[in-house]
């Protein structure tokens, strides 16, 4: 694969996240279910931003995160995503671009940018709400097939696999990137959206994913059993490389008949857990790409799972490429 | 000093920062000069935000903190001060109101709301490039007189001081506050500001000035001398208050011939000292209105100060008045 010009490129929801902190009360009163994503429209969104504290708006969207990622850590990388034209799509085109993130989608000339009010609780666990404005209008036309022939890796976000057309888009892009002998990664997102369209994802599974990322909620709503053992049994065969990360407990790598355990890295104090999974899959791509060892991939994941965790929103504040060299990895 | 809803109301720029990091090379290459604040056109801020890294957004304004830290202390605050309706306007309105600060300035439907780019070197300090947009656009008209009338200081934020119509708006206030016996606050924000208008700053000051804030840098060039103790001097008959700010070096508060000198909150790591000034002002002006003795007004300042410079950005991210409640304060 050494004939690319991207490691990886990302497909997914081009978000701008709205972040402030919470009370559990806060959340109980708003019918939000802590740790969990859910879509809001837009009356929902004012009203809620209304209520909620004083905020900080950090670029966000969770394959752009990953994207931005494998930037920090050095790896080549493109996004491909649905903002309009509007300020906060401009300041998600600044911060993306400004990453070293290749992002050449253009601008809708209607409707808004995504934007998701992220609620932190005083444990450090984000809970979103998520007003996709123009987002999920990325159809097949944006899904650029020689950026996708030019890329090692094709990353999906789960999120985004909602409208009929973004699943159009979806395997248009598994299309392309299997013509070109590339590979496709996808990410479950979040359990409650595997839960709506588990018979789809299965099928686009089983049609040409060859790196599954999900956390333990996802891979076991995806399979429909209570125990974590019971989905690394389905997962196991179901692609070459299932990645399964457990927050605290770490992570497990299942490649054919292997299973590595990857051990999570210690964190100071979990200040915001936005962007773990994402950047755990930044670290591991990037790895992949770069040639590296499965366990090597795993600890890359992990160092910078713990190092967005450890601050507010879910770009890297530190160069990752340099935290992974003081590591050795 | 009872019969009062508000405890102050700061008039001055509607600002939303914008806020990355750079190193001291970036900043010469683009002409700015390290740990000030320039104005900016629109030209320069698009391709100044272009060239700089990834950012985040958060409320600002000199003023406008100060109030925010007023209300974060227990205060009761009023903020004036000219967004335009756009989505910057929005997150302004939005953070300033949930913070607990009475905000009613009528938006305006044309320019755009003030945004500064704020560039943070590795030694935490903060160089600020501000397009200015609708914000110094505040005119007469908008100087509520009843909702002057009924605060115990109006704080005047001196990067106001600039366009012949904010003049006017800052002598207005001043009327209507000595009208109602209420005290008048100024703050001199920038010694390149004082430098600007040198002769109608002490005219302002003469005219109605009760307190005076400012840093070692503007009391110098307000009254050109080299050395602080110099400054000092004059400063020291030219109000009934003056509160010298000397970063490190803590503050000096001068009241008739008495002199105190306030040691600085100790901070383990400065991170950004971006809104510093503006929340010794929020600390000393909270002490000042709740009755405290000069001494401890001072030690609120340094407190609050502390705090906004351990993180990025000029809004505190705890309580204050639970940080000065642990302190004694």
């Amino acid at each position: 694969m050494a004939d690319t010009t991207y490691d990886v490129v990302g497909i997914g929801n081009a978000i701008v996240d709205i972040i402030g902190r919470c009370n559990d009360t806060f959340l109980a009163e708003h019918g939000a279910t802590k740790g969990h994503m859910r879509l809001v429209d837009e009356e929902t969104v004012e009203s809620l931003y209304k209520a909620m504290g004083p905020a900080i708006e950090i670029s966000g969207g969770s394959a752009a995160n990953t994207m931005a990622g494998i930037a920090s850590l050095g790896g080549k990388a493109a996004f491909i995503g649905k903002i309009a034209d509007d300020e906060l799509g401009t300041i998600f085109g600044h911060d993306i671009r400004s990453a070293g993130v290749a992002f050449e989608t253009i601008p809708a000339n209607s409707k808004s940018t995504a934007r998701s009010l992220i609620l932190v609780t005083p444990d450090g666990e984000r809970t979103m709400n998520t007003f996709l404005g123009v987002a999920p209008e990325l159809d097949q036309r944006e899904i650029d097939a020689d950026l996708i022939a030019a890329s090692q890796v094709v990353y999906l976000e789960g999120y985004l696999f909602d409208r009929a057309e973004a699943k159009a888009a979806f395997r248009q892009a598994v299309k392309i990137a299997k013509g070109a002998s590339r590979k496709v990664a996808l990410t479950l997102s979040d359990a409650f959206c595997v839960d709506r369209h588990r018979a789809e994802f299965l099928d686009l599974i089983r049609g040409g994913v060859d790196i599954l990322f999900a956390n333990e909620s996802e891979v076991t709503s995806l399979y429909r059993v209570g125990a974590f053992d019971d989905a690394v049994r389905h997962a196991r065969n179901a692609c070459e490389l299932a990645v399964l990360t457990r927050s605290a407990k770490g992570s497990l790598i299942l490649s054919g008949e292997k299973a590595i355990t990857v051990a999570p890295e210690p964190v100071a104090r979990v200040v915001d857990t936005t962007g773990a999974g994402d950047l755990y899959a930044a670290g591991f791509l990037y790895g992949l790409t770069a040639g590296k060892p499965l366990e090597t991939c795993g600890r890359l994941g992990s160092l910078a799972a713990a190092e967005i965790i450890s601050h507010i929103g879910a770009r890297s504040e530190t160069q990752l490429a340099k935290l992974a060299a003081s590591r050795g990895l």
